[in-house]
Formats: C-alpha cells, structure tokens, sequence
C-alpha cells in the first residue's frame, strides 16, 4: 500500500511515524514527492493543491486531516467516483470541546466586559451567576458539536443544540430544521456554530438570525469562514442585537490585514487555532479504514457528498 | 435570637430571607439600623465599619461573608473573646474553581497570545497542546483550593498543589512548606493563589519566588491583593520571566485610576469577581451555625486567630 501525504499546516514526519507504527509496510510518500503516480492507493490531506488529486489514476480513498471536507469538496477537479473520508479524532474532538468551553465560560464571567473596562480603567462588578444561568446554543451536533454539548452539559451549563435532522442526547435540548430555529434561538446567552459547511449552511449566521437571538447575545464561530455574513455580524455589533463575537476561521485564511475584524472592539480573533488532529490518536482513524480498504471492507466515516459533509 | 447583617457588597433582604427560611424567629437587623445594641446576639458581615462589632456588648459569634477573613482579623477593635466563622458556600467554592479554570484555559490555549497578536494584525498559529502538557500550581489547599485543584485535574491537567501543612488530595502532587517551594515552582505552566492572607504569606508572590517559575509561566491571583509585590509582578513581566498575568484582588480595591495594572498589555484586570457567596446556598452554612450557638453546640468553620485563616 502506498499513501501520499500533502498538508502545508501537518507534520510529515509525525504522521508518517505514528501510520508505519500501525502498519509496518505501508508506504508513505511525502508531497511533492510522489515517485510513480500510477502506485498511490490512497491519500491523506488537508488543502491539498488542485489537481494533485485528479492526477493519480490508481487513488482509491482520500482521507482528510481535518473534520471539515468543504474546501476539499470545492475542488473542481475532484474524481468523482473516489470515496473521501473525514477526520475523526479524539484529540481533535476534545481540543474543539475545550475551545468552545473556553469561549463559553469567558462569556459566562463576563471577561469581554471587564476587558471592555480596563481599557476605561473602570472598576464594575458584575455578580457572577451559575452555570445554568447562562443558556448555550450550539448548531451542528456531529462529532464536534455534539461533544461540545456533553463537555458544556458536564459543566453546568443549560444545553440546546439544533441540526438540520432531529438528534438525541441526553440533557440537551434538541431542535431540528428551520421549523424549529426560532424556538431554539429565542433564549440563548451564547450561540456556538460547529456546522458543516454546505450550500444549505453557507451564510447561515446573518442579519435575520440574529434578529432572532435575545439582545446582547455573544456568538462563537468555530466551524468555517463561510457560514458567516460579515457585513451583518458588524450591523449587529453595531446595533447591540450581539455584544460580542469570537472568530476562529474566516472566508480567507490568513483573515488580510487591514480587514474591519482585526480592530473592532468587540470582536475576538484567533487564527483557525481551536483544534488540529494530532498525529498520535488521529493515524488509528486512518490505519484502520487503510486496513478496510487493504481487505476490501466499508471505509469508516465517509463523506456523502450530496449533503455535503 | 438577633444577628445584625453589615455589608457594602451583599443584599441585605435576599439575605434575611434566605436566613429566615430556615429560622423562622431569627430577628435580622441591617446596619446601620441596630435598635438595642445589647440585643444582638451575632453578626453576619462583609468588611464592616471598624469599631462597629466592638460596640456590640452581647455578641457571641461573627460570621463572615466571605471565604477570607483577613480584613475582619485587621480591625484592631474586633473584641478578642469572640468566635469568628469562615464562609463555605458551594456556590461560592463552584465559582472561583470555574473562575480558575476559566483563566487557566485561557493560558492553556494561548488567548493572550492571540490577543496581543491581534493588536497588530497577526495571523500566527500555535497549535493546541493537549491539557495534560499543562502543569497548573495551586498556592492554597484549602475549601477553595481543593476544589480548584479537583476541576482542572477532571478537566485533564496536570495539577500540583502546595501548602503549609501537607494536603493529600488523589491525583494531585501535593507540596508542603517553604522546603518544597522550589520543586512545587519548577515546572509550572501557570501558577494559581487560593492563599488565605496572613503574615506568613503577605508578600509571597515575590521576585524570588517569580525566579524559581520556568521563563514564561503565567500568573493568577484570586487569593488577595497583599500576596503580591506589585513592583515585583511589574519587574517579572519586563524581564520576561513572567509572560501574564491575571489579577482579580488587588492591594487597593477599586485598583486606584492611573494604577500602572491597568493599562499593562500583559495584565488582565478583573475588580474582585472571582467569587461571592449566593444568598440561597450561603445561608445555609450561616443557618446551621446559629442552631448550634442557640443549642450551645460547637461551631463549624471556626477561624484559628493564631494562624490567621
């Protein structure tokens, strides 16, 4: 079996370590140095350069580095008959839930004013309130939402989750389709997007959702660039409808200087950091469909690509 | 029996209610309006006027309102021969652990970082560490201490705790006086104080005690603002050696305007709201401590002047 490796943001070495543990005889070829196209089973990226992909006749799976595949989905040149199959990984699963805890509690004890009034030098309590005062709205409940939702649920807080089928988890208020996204917006403190990205989802979090969010909300947005309306999250901001809003990814990645997120005082960036996979638990997910696919079994975690994820 | 009730920061009906739920003949009385001084059996108080429980012939216990005693012990009039009980409160040791855990995630996923790099427009990414490469260090292991220490250790750091007298607590390396102090300091990622404030420790988070911190730990401070040198935290952030620092308590409460904290880049200022005790959760500590001075029982919680906490 020979497997391509292309990442810019992965360690090679790592990855190809942790996969030759799992199989010995695996062969790992490091973009760009593929040898004979013509011998690559299978390949494991994240934003792998167009056309690399449609290049080699004998690929027989992709694997992705990441959770989400739409930008791999995005590639015009994709084969089209070639299963992909998402990333999941435990460490990648719970460095996303302790993102989003981090986030929720820093909204829950109220860090974005007091860091609002030590630049006034201004010295304000706010009495703290339990955890189950503050109500968290998390959409997408898949692997990383729905963890989320147990990890915030396991903290104290008050849970709902909404997805585009009805889910079940236990404590968790469940919400499902457009029918229900009034019901499931109305109330939340903190709203968390874990979505995938997907034509139905693109631009979900715009003006006319946040309408429907209680005044004062603060968002989360951990799951693409895309599913943001940029301009109507600023008007939102602006109008006070959202007090504040934390962004992780963004429609271009690095976000370009000089854009209005950088410098608005109500909004936080971080630079697509809430959670990679790491070599060490996320190759069991890759050694074993490498297995299935070796021993001609169903691949794990496949993406059906007419929903999109 | 009457308890008379004195604070700047607390309220005063929810308080009574709370008190009055559960001893239905208690008679509360709110400073300043006493009635007969000779009457008042008890107090409930959170800083209250110097000389004002001197003045109160008939008392026979003083409750606090808030887990540190250190400002009751410093009122030279406090009358000696009075038994003076701590604050334990759920609600209250619930929420300085998840304050501590809120700040300890913050470092752990390098949000000040982020932060400063946001300032300039900086898109640089540092890739999540799993928590356990996170090794947190409570100064303190007490009711709030341990409960501290038993949170971030669930949350999967790694957690070391240090105290006077030696603790035991499950899964948490426990260090124990001024001879552990450097194998405690060694390896910290980020330092926590949960002291109580007493001679011994006032002016412990010290320049010397910053140079035995691996170069770049991070500080938390939800104990006192006497614990800290400040010319000394301002020294250590300069140097390097410190990289941040969160301050919630301060030598002066408000932080004075023009105080150099609050304009340092690598401080974060939050005005003393780590922590408070709920009314409904508090009074039934405060209840069960005034059953026990009605039945001549001895009391809970009871402070050691000696030590000072």
């Amino acid at each position: 079996m020979v497997l391509v490796f292309a990442s810019p943001d992965d360690d090679p070495v790592a990855w190809t370590h942790a996969l030759r543990k799992r199989i010995p005889d695996l062969e790992v070829r490091v973009f760009p140095e593929l040898g004979d196209p013509r011998e690559i089973d299978a390949a494991l990226v994240w934003l792998p350069p167009p056309g690399l992909l449609a290049s080699l006749p004998a690929l027989r799976a992709v694997f992705s580095l990441g959770a989400g595949v739409d930008r791999l989905l995005a590639d015009p040149t994709l084969p089209v008959e070639v299963p992909i199959c998402r990333m999941v990984d435990p460490s990648l699963t719970r460095s996303m839930a302790e993102f989003a805890l981090l986030h929720v509690l820093r909204y829950h004890r109220d860090l974005d004013v007091y860091e609002a009034q030590q630049q006034r030098s201004e010295w304000r309590l706010l009495l703290p309130k339990p955890a189950e005062a503050t109500v968290v709205g998390i959409m997408g409940l898949g692997e990383l939402g729905g963890a989320t939702a147990r990890l915030l649920l396991a903290h104290g807080f008050t849970v709902k989750g909404w997805s585009r089928h009805r889910k079940a988890i236990d404590g968790i208020g469940c919400f499902a389709g457009e029918a229900e996204l009034d019901a499931f917006l109305a109330d939340l403190s903190v709203l968390v997007c874990l979505l995938p990205l997907t034509p139905e989802t693109r631009g979900i979090l715009n003006g006319d959702l946040f309408a429907r969010l209680p005044e004062g909300a603060r968002l989360v947005n951990l799951a693409r660039g895309g599913h943001l309306v940029e301009e109507d999250l600023l008007a939102a901001l602006e109008s006070g409808r959202l007090a504040h809003a934390t962004l992780d990814v963004f429609v271009q990645e690095p976000l370009p200087k000089g854009h209005p997120f950088w410098r608005h005082p109500r909004i936080t960036i971080t630079p697509h950091a809430a959670s990679y996979s790491l070599p060490e638990s996320g190759a069991e997910t890759v050694a074993e469909n490498l297995r299935r696919l070796r021993d001609g079994r169903p691949l794990l975690h496949l993406v059906d690509r007419g929903r999109g994820y």
